[in-house]
């Protein structure tokens, strides 16, 4: 179990519950990420979800080296938020049941996934240049990098392909 | 009750969900934020929260004048991801005693929330224009703009003030 938010009283508290929140989210992402790929019709999605997955679970294993880092076991806690994306997004998989605009959803899905990702691994490199941690810092960095673009792929299939073709 | 996933057969289903679901979200932004411009401390970081509060109501009123414009009811479904970023802002926001931190913890979720409606904007954007409803696109365009004017804002005040008095 992380550190609860009653047990926060410092900066260096707030970041560690913050890693282990995204933490969290990135170990139930790569869990639902084989069903989207399977899930998915468009051959450019599943391609992107697959290369994702890989990504996702590196992104997990440079998170456990910042523990490392740190000095702290990795841990998570209960991310709620990323629960109640993953779990609409399991929800509109199974009761769709026309390709495209199933495709249309996960599209959404993981793009909120993505913004979910991208603004806590924002704030945990502010709060980890504030600490004086350069060196995590820039692991986090690569990773917020990676989710960027990530997002710009999934914004790029939506506008070019998925969308054009469940209307 | 708006629109439930099951209930989704084609791209005009999903946009209305998804609209659904932001006007649920923004409902809840609007119902916390008045606790948030009460606990924050750095003035800046009230003022920001203050001034979100009066665009967020608006921005709920402009989303009943596009259920309007499609001819539906203006509804929401539950958004558990939006419900998942506030019961942790909530949390952290009674738990934490040191302003500084707390004031750290809230920029946080107030980025989260921001985010969130950052991508489903996005989303419904590109729904619409693919619907052929270009009115509803740049309606729903003045909300995303004001969110991410509101995002780097928050990134202003979190890089130049908050966190470093909270390390």
């Amino acid at each position: 179990m992380g550190l609860l938010s009653k047990d926060i009283k410092t900066l260096d508290d707030l970041f560690v519950h913050t890693l282990q929140d995204i933490y969290y989210a990135e170990n139930q992402i790569a869990k639902n990420l084989p069903t989207m790929v399977e899930k998915a019709g468009n051959s450019e999605l599943k391609g992107a979800f697959q290369k994702h997955l890989a990504e996702t679970q590196n992104q997990a294993k440079r998170l456990e080296q910042v523990f490392q880092m740190l000095g702290k076991p990795a841990k998570g806690v209960t991310c709620a938020a990323m629960d109640g994306i993953l779990s609409e997004a399991k929800e509109i998989m199974s009761d769709c049941d026309d390709t495209e605009v199933r495709d249309a959803a996960m599209l959404s899905a993981a793009q909120a996934v993505e913004h979910y990702e991208i603004t806590r691994y924002g704030t945990l490199i502010a709060f980890a240049e504030q600490l004086g941690r350069k060196d995590v810092a820039q692991m986090l960095q690569q990773t917020l990098t990676e989710e960027k673009n990530t997002d710009q792929v999934l914004t790029r299939i939506a506008e070019s392909r998925v969308n054009k073709m469940a209307a």
